[in-house]
C-alpha cells in the first residue's frame, strides 16, 4: 500500500522531493539532536493523490493522518481536540523548491471556543491563548476562505485605537478575547457559516486549502519565473505548536549565519519577543536585530549561535533559520539554504572554500550566473551622487543603483515598463502579489518591513535594488503619493534613484559608472577560468565595449558589427551617398571615403585585441534601414549626390521591403554589390597590416552574415581573397587570417556539410535563426508572444533562452558542418551566448565559444564552468 | 593510350555520351544499313581534352584524326587537299542531348581556290562547285571569326538586285564566283587575313571554332533552361559533302515520320531542291511540301518513305529525319527523336502502345510533363472568335491559343514580360539569340520560315503557340511595326491574338476558354492511374475551381484557403468589423455574419467533393491584408462600426507590421483570438452536417496553418473539437474529420515528433517553408533573386522547383512525424505539388499526396506516374 504520512525519523535532507524542502530539514535536524518541535510530513504524493482524486482527500491519506496525530498526541501528552488539554499545531506547506511566502500556513490549528478557555486555564496565560486563538481564526479564514486580510487589521487597528495603544503588545486578555469574537463575527459575514469548532474539521479543511495553494495564481506565476515543474506537488508540515507569544519569556525570530547581504561570517538576524512567526515576516512590527537577545536571553543565545554554527556545518552553506523561544525554551522551527545577494554569494562561497567545507567545483556551482549581474550593474557616479539630495534613508536590502519613475501597484508597473518606462516599484509592503510588478522594476522601495521582509528576501533573489523599512516616508498607495517628513511630497510618474548598498533615496535621476567588483569575485572568476572548456567572447563594436568586455574576462571580439559603426558622427552621410549611388563609380567614391573611417575603428580594435581574435561581420541589415526620413536630410542627400530631391525620394522608396527580415541583406547585399564587401575587407586587412607593423599580433576573423547556400559563400568568398591577396603583394606582408560565416538561416544549418567547405569557422547567430525557424518577427512578436506566455505554449522567451527547435537545428549544423571539418571552430555570437541555460546547452552540444555583450560575458564565463561540472559525465563520475 | 576518334562502324545508339546523339544516330543507320555518308566522329572525350589542354586540341586527337582522315580518303576514293578530286567534309557538332542550333556546323570544308575548280572540272557543274564554295566561307567566316551573317546576305541581295533576280536559283556560275570573291574580301576586312587554302588549316580551326562554341552564350543559356550538365562536351561528326545544290536532280529536305504537330500516322516534312541544308532550316526560302517530292522523283521518295517506316520500327519513336538527295542518290545525314507538340506527343504514344511498339510505361515516360500545359491551356471562346477580324494566316507551327501585346525584339519583349505584360514576340525569323525573349512570350510570329524553322521547333518545344512563315504580313524590326497586305499597320504594344491550331492572326485581345483535351490523352491519363502512388489533390477556393481540378482528376481538395472566400462581395466589410472589433462581442457579431457565408461556400464543395476529402485551411494571413487602404473605404468602416474614422485609423495603424510573412499571423491569430476559428470550425462542420443529411458523404479536414510547437496546436485544437463536439450533440450525429496542421515552418520540421501526437495529417506548406528556410521574403526576392541565377548560385528558383535544403527539412519532417504515427497521412500543399520534378522528390521521399492548382493536376498526376517509373528501384529492376 501506497505511502502518504512520514514520520521526521523516517526521513532526511535528501528527500526533498517526496518530504518537501521544509520537511527534508525538519527531519534532518530531528536526527541530529536539534530541538524541533514535534510532528510528521503529509508528502507531496498526498498532494499528488489530492489531485488525481478531483481534489478531494483520499480516504487512506485522512487514515494516515490519524495515526500519526495519535502519535503525537502521545509524544507531547496533549489531546487533538480536548478542552482541557488541548494539542495545537502548525499546517505549513513545503513544496520540494523553496517559493518563499508563496503558499499557505495555519497555526494554532486544534484552537476553539471551548479549548481556549482549557489552554488558558491549563497555562495560566489567558493572555496568549487568546492571542494565539484570533492569529488562528485570521490565518484560517484568510487561507481556507480568502478573507482579505485587511478586514481583521481594520478591526484590531480599531480596538487599539479606542485603547489608545501604539503596540499590539498592549492589548489585555479582555481586549484579545473581544477581537476574537469579532473575528468569528467577520468569518461568518464572509463564508455565512459558524467558524468550525471541531478541530477535524479545521485540519481537513486546512490541509485541502495548502494543497489548492500549490495552484494559486501567485504560486503559478512564481513556478513560471522560477521555472519550476509544476507537478512536483507541495508537501505539509504538521507541528506541535510552541508559542512566541507567551509572555516576556517568549519570542520568534530568524538568524542567517552569515550576512545575506554582504557574506560577512557573522550571525545576521531579527527577532520579536512576545510574537508569533509571522509578525517579523510581514513587517508589521520592525523587529530587534539579534545580537540584543544576548542580553535579554543569554543562555538561549549561546545555544542559538551553537545551532548555527553546527547547521552551517552540517549543510555546508550559509543557513536561514527559523526559531521560536517559548518561555526560556528554544526550538528551530526551520532551517535552509539561506537567499543572499550575490555579493554575499560570492563571499560565502570562496570563504567555504577557505575554510574547508566546499571543494572550489562546488563554490562554482553555488552561484547563479543570473545574479552577476548584480555585481556587474553600474553604480551611482560618485560626483554625481556628491551633488544630489538625500530624500530619505531605508534599510539597505539589496546592493545595486537604480534610478526611475515611481509607482504604487504593481499593475500601474507593469504596464509602464511594457510602454518602456523605467519604473521603481514604491509600497508599504510588498506581498507575492507583486511578483511580476517586482521582476519588471528597476528597484523596490518599501517604507515597512526589514531586511528579512518579503520585499528584502524577493529583490535578493532577483539581483534587484532594494530599499525596505524606509521609515521616513508616507506612501499612500491610494493617492499614488511619497510624502518625506519633511512635507516634500512625490506623485506617480516622478523620477527618484535607489542606492541598495546605502539605504539612500535620492530625487530625480543620477548619472550611473561601471560596476566594482570584490577579490573574492576575481578569486571566483579564476577557478570558474581553470574549470570552464568555452571560451567566452564579447559583442563589441567599440573600443569602450571592447575594453569593459576584456575587463570582464572576454578572450577576443566574437561579434563586431560594421554597420554599427555607420551610424556615428559624419559617416551616416557617406553610407547614403553609398547607398543611393546608381552606378559603380558613385559607390565606388562613397566606399572610399567609408574605408578610411572604418579602418580608424579596425586600427584601435586590433591594438586592443593584442592577438586576441576579432570577428568582423560584414555588412548585414537591409541598405534602406540607413537612408533618412526626415525632409531635411533627403534634401541633405540630395545635395550631396548632386541629385534632386525627387530622384533621391525615389531610390527610397525603391528601397521599402515588404519582409526586410528576410530581404536584401547581408551577402546578398554583396552578390549585387560586390564592392561594399571588398572595401570592408581591405579596410580589415590593411588595419590588421598596420597593427601587425607596430610589432602587435593580429588576428583577424571576416564573418560572412546570412549565407543560405555554400555557392553564395564561395561567391563572395573569392572576391574577399582576392583583395586580400592584393594587399598582402603591395604590402609584402602576410597575416594569418580566416574567413568564415553566420549561420542563421536554417537551410545553412541543413546543408552545413556543403558550407563548411568554404568556411574557416561557423558562428552561429541564434538571433536571427530563432526569428526563421519559429518564423516570428523580433519586432512583431509583442502582439502575440505575451498570450503564448500566459497560455503556456512556450517555456520560455525563444529570444532569451535557446528553443529545443533551434537548437535541434544548431546540433545538425554542428553534427554535418564536423563531418566535412572535424575541427571546425564554431561559436554562437547571438544574445544567448550570454544566456546561463542556453550557454549550458550549447557546451554539451559541442561548441567551442559563445559571444556576448561586455556585462554578460562574466555570466556566461561562469555558467561555462558549471555546464562543465553539470555534464552528464561529471555527474556520473561525482556519483561513483 | 585514350581513344578520341572513332568510325561510325564502332559506334551505337547507345554511345550518345561519348559520341553525340547524332554522331550515336550515324553510326547506328550506318549499322543497320542506311545510306549514310561516310566519315567518323571526333568524341567529346576530345572536347574535353581540348578544355583540359587549355582551349588547343592535343596532339594525339590530331593524329587520331589524320588517320581516319585517310580512312576517308579510302572509301571515297576522294583526297582531302587535292585540286583534282578534292575530298569536302561537313563539321558537325553533336552533343549527347539535343541542342537544336544552339551549335556550329560548317559545310563543304575543303574547297579552296584551286580545289573549287577542280570540282567543277570533276563535277562539269561549275555553279554549284562555286555555289558550295561561297556557303563554305560564309559558314567558316561566321563560325570561326563571328563574321555577321548579314554582312553576306547583303552582298547576295546585292547581286541578286543588279541582275534583277528573285531566286538564288537563278544566279549563274559566273554570278557565284564573283560572290565568292566578295565573300572573301570580307573575309579579309573582317579578319585581316587571306582566307585559309589549306584545308588541314581550315580544318584545326573548325574543330576547335566548334568546341569552343560549347560555351557560346547562347548555349550556356540554353543548358541553364534545360538543365543540361555544362561538363557534358560536345562531339564532331566529319563526314564526306553530299550535295543537294547540284541541280534539279538533287535537294535537301527535312522528314518527320508522323506529324510533329498532330501526330497523325503519316510521313510530314519540307524539301527544297537544288540547296543545301540549312536554306530549308533558316527559312529563307519556303519549302515544299514533302507529298511534292512524289512527283518530282518517285523511287527516291518511295525509298524514304520505307527508311522512315524502318528508323521509327528501329527507334521505336517518331523519327525526324534530314536528307540529301545528290543528283538522284538520297542520304540520310541524320535521324534522332522528333520533337513535336504535347497533342502530338499524347497521340505518337498513345499510338505506338496500340502498334505494340512501346510498353504503357514507356508512353508515360515519353511526356514531359511540364508540357501538358499546352494540352490544357485555354483556347479562344469560339462566340468571341466569330466576332475576330482575321488580320493574316500564316503556319499553324505550334498550337494553342493567346493574346497580347506586340514587341518586334526579344530584348524588349524580355523587359516588358518583367514589367507584367503579355507579351507576343513578332520577328521576320526567329534565331537561337531570341531563346530567352521566346520562353518569356506569350506566343510567337514569324513573317519567314517553315513548320520546322527555328522559331516553329522551338515554340513546339516550349509548348507555346507560335505561327510561323507567315507571309502575309511585313515586318520591319527597325521601325517596330507589321504591315498587312492591306495596308493595316500595328505597332509596337499593340494587341494582336493568335492560334497556333489554325494559324490565324487576330487584331486585339480575345476571351479565352477551357483547353478541350483528347481521347488520347484520356487513355494515356488512365494509364497514367494505375502505376502513381500519389494521390493527387487540388488546390481551390471556389466550387469552379474545383470542378475544374475534378474534371483533370483530382482525387480531393488538398487546400481550401478560406480566407480567399473573404474578399468576396460584401463579406469583405463583415471581414473588416471583425478584425476593428475592440472586444469579444463586438467581434462575435461580425462572425455570425461570416460564418453564413462561409457556410454557404463549405456546402457547395463538400457537394461537389461527394465523399473526396476536403482539407479546408483556417485563417492564415496577417489581418491587416484585410484592412482597407482607401479614405472612401475606411470612412464606411467607420460608419459600419458606429466608430470616428480617427478610431478605425489607429486601429488599421496598430496592425502594420515590420515584417508581415513573420508576424501576427496563422495559428497565432488563433491564439489571440480563439473566436475566430471557433466560427470557422463551426462552419465547416455544420455544413458537413448538412450536406451529410443530403445523403451525401462527406470528409471534412480541417487545417490549422502556421504551428511552430506542439503546445500550440494542441491549444487551438481543444478548442475546435470541443466546438465540433457541441455541434455533433445538439445535431444527434456523428462525422468523421481529422485535424491536422499545416508543416511550412522549420520549427515544426524539427520537433515534427512532438507535433505528430496532436495532428491527424501533416500537410506541407512548402511555399511559406522556403520562405523560411532561405530567409527569402517572395514579395522582395526580385531585387537579388535574378543576380542568383545569372551568377549560377541557385540551381533553380527555390519558389518554382524544391530546393534541396527545403528537401532535407521536409524529410526530417516524414521521419520524425512517422516515428510517433508511422502511417501518418503526409503532403504537400505549397506550389511545388504541381512541379514535376518537385513531384518526383515528394513521390521519394514518401509523402502520400501533393496538392496544386487545378490546371496542374493532370502534370502532377504524370510526374507521379514517371517517380513510380524512374524510381531507383523500378530503375534496377528493368535492367536486369
Amino acid at each position: 500500500m501506497e505511502k502518504f504520512v512520514y514520520q521526521f525519523a523516517e526521513g532526511s535532507k535528501e528527500m526533498k522531493t517526496l518530504l518537501g524542502g521544509k520537511g527534508a530539514n525538519l527531519a534532518e535536524m530531528k536526527n541530529i539532536g536539534l530541538p524541533v518541535p514535534p510532528g510528521f510530513i503529509i508528502s507531496t504524493a498526498a498532494s499528488n493523490a489530492y489531485n488525481a482524486n478531483e481534489k478531494k482527500l483520499p480516504q487512506p491519506v485522512m487514515d494516515e493522518i490519524q495515526i500519526h496525530l495519535s502519535e503525537l498526541e502521545r509524544e507531547t501528552g496533549k489531546q487533538f481536540g480536548s478542552n482541557e488539554n488541548p494539542l495545537l499545531v502548525s499546517v505549513r506547506s513545503g513544496a520540494p523548491v523553496s517559493m518563499p511566502g508563496m503558499m499557505d500556513t495555519i497555526l494554532n490549528l486544534g484552537l476553539n471556543d471551548q479549548a481556549v478557555r482549557g489552554l488558558a486555564k491549563l497555562t495560566g496565560d489567558k493572555r496568549s491563548s487568546f492571542d494565539s486563538y484570533r492569529r488562528f481564526i485570521q490565518m484560517f479564514g484568510d487561507v481556507v476562505f480568502h478573507i482579505p486580510a485587511y478586514k481583521f487589521e481594520e478591526a484590531l487597528s480599531a480596538i487599539k485605537k479606542k485603547k489608545q495603544y501604539t503596540l499590539d503588545t498592549e492589548l489585555t486578555a479582555e481586549d484579545l478575547e473581544q477581537l476574537t469574537e469579532t473575528y468569528q463575527n467577520l468569518y461568518i459575514e464572509h463564508t455565512g457559516k459558524e467558524f468550525p469548532q471541531d478541530p477535524y474539521t479545521q485540519l481537513k479543511l486546512s490541509i485541502n486549502a495548502v494543497f489548492e495553494s500549490w495552484m494559486n495564481p501567485r504560486a503559478v506565476v512564481y513556478r513560471r519565473l522560477h521555472d519550476i515543474d509544476p507537478n512536483l506537488g507541495t508537501a505539509i508540515n504538521i507541528q506541535a505548536m510552541v508559542f512566541g507569544n507567551t509572555g516576556d519569556k517568549s519570542g520568534t525570530g530568524i538568524a542567517f549565519t552569515r550576512n545575506p547581504s554582504t557574506g560577512e561570517k557573522r550571525v545576521f538576524g531579527e527577532f520579536l519577543m512576545n510574537a508569533q512567526g509571522e509578525d517579523v515576516v510581514a513587517g508589521i512590527r520592525t523587529p530587534l536585530d539579534i545580537t540584543s537577545l544576548e542580553t535579554v536571553m543569554p543562555s538561549v543565545y549561546q545555544e542559538l549561535m551553537t545551532i548555527c554554527a553546527d547547521l552551517e556545518t552540517h549543510y555546508k552553506d550559509m543557513q536561514d533559520i527559523e526559531f521560536t523561544i517559548e518561555k526560556e525554551k528554544l526550538y528551530i522551527l526551520q532551517t535552509r539554504n539561506g537567499k543572499r545577494t550575490t555579493q554575499a554569494a560570492v563571499k560565502v562561497a570562496t570563504s567555504l572554500v577557505h575554510e574547508g567545507l566546499i571543494s572550489k567545483e562546488e563554490a562554482i556551482l553555488r552561484i547563479e550566473p543570473k545574479q552577476l549581474d548584480q555585481l556587474l550593474h553600474p553604480a551611482f557616479d560618485k560626483q554625481a551622487l556628491e551633488s544630489s539630495v538625500v530624500l530619505a534613508t531605508g534599510l539597505p536590502a539589496s546592493p545595486g543603483a537604480a534610478s526611475g519613475q515611481i509607482y504604487f501597484d504593481a499593475n500601474s508597473a507593469v504596464s509602464q515598463v511594457e510602454l518602456g518606462t523605467k519604473v521603481i516599484l514604491v509600497r508599504n509592503e510588498t506581498s507575492p502579489e507583486d511578483i511580476e510588478g517586482m521582476a519588471k522594476s528597476e528597484a523596490i522601495l518599501t517604507a515597512h518591513g526589514g531586511m528579512t521582509s518579503h520585499a528584502a528576501v524577493v529583490a535578493r533573489g532577483m539581483g534587484k535594488c532594494c530599499i525596505a523599512g524606509c521609515a521616513e516616508i508616507t506612501i499612500s498607495e491610494k493617492d499614488k503619493t511619497l510624502t518625506t517628513i519633511s512635507g516634500q511630497a512625490l506623485r506617480e510618474g516622478d523620477f527618484i534613484s535607489l542606492d541598495g548598498t546605502s539605504g539612500h533615496v535620492y530625487v530625480g535621476q543620477i548619472k550611473l559608472t561601471e560596476a566594482e567588483v570584490s577579490e573574492h569575485f576575481h578569486e571566483l572568476m579564476d577557478w570558474v577560468s581553470d574549470v570552464k572548456k568555452l571560451t567566452v567572447r564579447v559583442n563589441a563594436d567599440t573600443p569602450s565595449d571592447f575594453k569593459t568586455g576584456i575587463h570582464f574576462g572576454a578572450e577576443g571580439i566574437g561579434l563586431c558589427r560594421t554597420e554599427h559603426m555607420f551610424f556615428q558622427d559624419e559617416r551616416i552621410r557617406f553610407v547614403r551617398q553609398m547607398i543611393v549611388s546608381e552606378n559603380a563609380e558613385e559607390r565606388n567614391k562613397a566606399l572610399a571615403h567609408l574605408k578610411m573611417m572604418q579602418k580608424e575603428d579596425f586600427i584601435q580594435l586590433f591594438r586592443i585585441a593584442a592577438g586576441r581574435p576579432v570577428t568582423i561581420r560584414l555588412l548585414d541589415p537591409p541598405l534602406h534601414e540607413f537612408l533618412p526620413k526626415e525632409k531635411k536630410e533627403l534634401e541633405l542627400l540630395a545635395h550631396d549626390m548632386g541629385k534632386s530631391l525627387r530622384d533621391i525620394e525615389k531610390v527610397v522608396h525603391e528601397l521599402v521591403e515588404t519582409n526586410p527580415m528576410l530581404g536584401h541583406r547581408g551577402a546578398r547585399l554583396a552578390v549585387t554589390y560586390p564592392e561594399i564587401y571588398k572595401m570592408q575587407a581591405e579596410a580589415i586587412m590593411e588595419s590588421a597590416v598596420s597593427v601587425s607593423s607596430e610589432g602587435i599580433s593580429v588576428f583577424p576573423e571576416i564573418m560572412i552574415p546570412l549565407i543560405a547556400t555554400a555557392e553564395e559563400l564561395m561567391f563572395v568568398k573569392k572576391e574577399i581573397k582576392a583583395s586580400v591577396q592584393d594587399i598582402f603583394e603591395r604590402e609584402r606582408m602576410i597575416l594569418p587570417y580566416d574567413i568564415g560565416t553566420m549561420i542563421e538561416i536554417p537551410r545553412a544549418c541543413m546543408v552545413a556539410d556543403e558550407i563548411a567547405k568554404e568556411a574557416q569557422f561557423f558562428s552561429f547567430g541564434t538571433n536571427d535563426l530563432t526569428q526563421l525557424t519559429f518564423g516570428f518577427s523580433r519586432d512583431d512578436v509583442g502582439k502575440f508572444l505575451p498570450s503564448y506566455m500566459k497560455n503556456g505554449l512556450l517555456k520560455a522567451d525563444p529570444f532569451a533562452t535557446i528553443d529545443e527547435g533551434v537548437r535541434l537545428l544548431v546540433e545538425t549544423a554542428i553534427k554535418k558542418g564536423r563531418k566535412t571539418n572535424p575541427h571546425m571552430k564554431m561559436g554562437v555570437c547571438g544574445e544567448h551566448g550570454g544566456d546561463p541555460a542556453s550557454v549550458r546547452i550549447f557546451h554539451e552540444i559541442g561548441l567551442q565559444y559563445v559571444s556576448c555583450s561586455p556585462f554578460r560575458v562574466p555570466i556566461a564565463r561562469l555558467a561555462a564552468a558549471q555546464a562543465v561540472l553539470l555534464a552528464p559525465k561529471m555527474l556520473e563520475a561525482s556519483a561513483k
